[in-house]
């Protein structure tokens, strides 16, 4: 009795060479047939980002042993649009992982996050998808740890209702500690954080002056069941997500004071 | 009996020269001290996007009659965050208006949209903040109607409580009728729909093939209680927002099938 093979999309905010999209496509072997799309160069902070006002371009490349592989010229976003619109048109795509982020994607940076906006856009297409971050920047960051939470979420993804309705969006950080000093996963909410920016002023070799952004994620949540709490602790955290942005509180109040009808 | 003069922070996603970033400076007139900071380029569906790796350069312009204003050579969100951090960081912004925008923001488009971004950037830093969106992306469309619209409802938004803890971000829709043909004003949800995309094929002039997105919104939702529902009836549609993408329907669940303590 062969069951059908899952197909499994892979993508990344940090660019095709980054080492973490090399650990999540590890991560992956064995579970499905694997495909990866990602930029042909770092976009990280760009958000939802898609391009409209230039042509994009998709090429076929051979640098992941055995595993089909395109670089895209565009964003994260693009390469989960091309993906599921042309490239996997007639397949059902059952699992999209996006990462492994270098740095973190907690909290409010969901809303920046090149990677989760890519999970974010598999979500809006039915698909059950995850963005995985690790706390560390580095390129020599020890990815290890990361690789093992993500082929446990992935496995448990693996398991859920085809074609849903309402597919899971999730967004995972993993703290950057050896795999033996996680102290498990945390399901919870994004806490309320902001970053406050320092812009950095300078002149160029030219003259002109510019700005180059910097700045600092500041946690405004005192709450024990919000991500950042987790990750503080030891946990790796699990949010959840979803894409309607109606403030449902606000609308009772508001339509009161606004309705014209 | 002098009262405290209204700052307002006007920006957009279509660039400094877009008739409706004009539109929406006019709608403004005298309802406050109005700045301006605006992308030098057009920048539709650059969603939330930020400068990270380039510096970034802002630059006084005088094309305003009378007003202060300044191009950006990056996104919209970078607009917002230069102009709160450096150009304003010692004032208090009473309100943000974004727009007006060459097309449709309604639904599922507030998650790409570099007008919407803009607003809700603004609203993370506790500022007041509509992006105004007229159904109409030509270059000579009219924006009578529009400006009538955002005059009213930002003039409602400055009677709201100054610093708030939780400010008001409204996406505003207008359709692109004749003023006296709007039907009014609706408090709605955002309707769930979603891009079908149609990469168009092509081959540029060295003989490289490249491919350009376009695509259609569908609607998936049978409420008459949303956005597109709104706008289909002839109404302005007003959408309140938030930025918490936290699942809290599906957290629940998850805890059980996930959480290890």
């Amino acid at each position: 009795m062969s069951e059908k093979e899952k197909v499994i999309l892979v993508t990344n905010d940090d660019g095709m060479f980054a080492p973490g999209l090399h650990a999540l496509v590890k991560a992956m072997k064995g579970l499905g047939r694997i495909y990866i799309v990602s930029p042909d160069s770092p976009q990280s902070g760009k958000g939802h980002g898609i391009t409209l006002r230039d042509p994009i371009r998709f090429n076929r490349v051979y640098t992941f042993d055995g595993v089909e592989a395109y670089e895209c010229s565009g964003t994260p976003v693009d390469c989960v649009k091309w993906a599921t619109k042309v490239l996997l048109k007639d397949q059902v795509i059952d699992l999209c992982v996006s990462g492994i982020n270098h740095g973190a994607n907690a909290s409010i940076n969901i809303i920046y996050s090149g990677t989760m906006s890519a999970a974010m856009e598999a979500a809006m297409e039915g698909i059950h998808s995850v963005g995985f971050s690790l706390l560390d920047f580095s390129f020599e960051a020890d990815f290890s740890a990361a690789e093992a939470v993500a082929r446990q979420i992935s496995e448990y993804m693996l398991t859920l209702e085809e074609r849903p309705l309402r597919p899971l969006l999730l967004n995972v950080n993993i703290p950057a500690v050896p795999q033996e000093q996680l102290k498990g996963i945390k399901v919870c909410r994004q806490a309320n954080a902001r970053w406050v920016e320092d812009f950095q002023e300078g002149v160029d070799p030219r003259g002109m002056k510019y700005y180059w952004m910097a700045g600092e994620l500041i946690n405004l949540d005192e709450g024990s069941d919000t991500d950042i709490y987790a990750l503080d602790h030891g946990y790796v955290s699990v949010v959840p997500c979803q894409f309607d942005l109606t403030d449902y509180n606000a609308l009772d109040k508001l339509k009161k004071s606004m309705d014209v009808q």
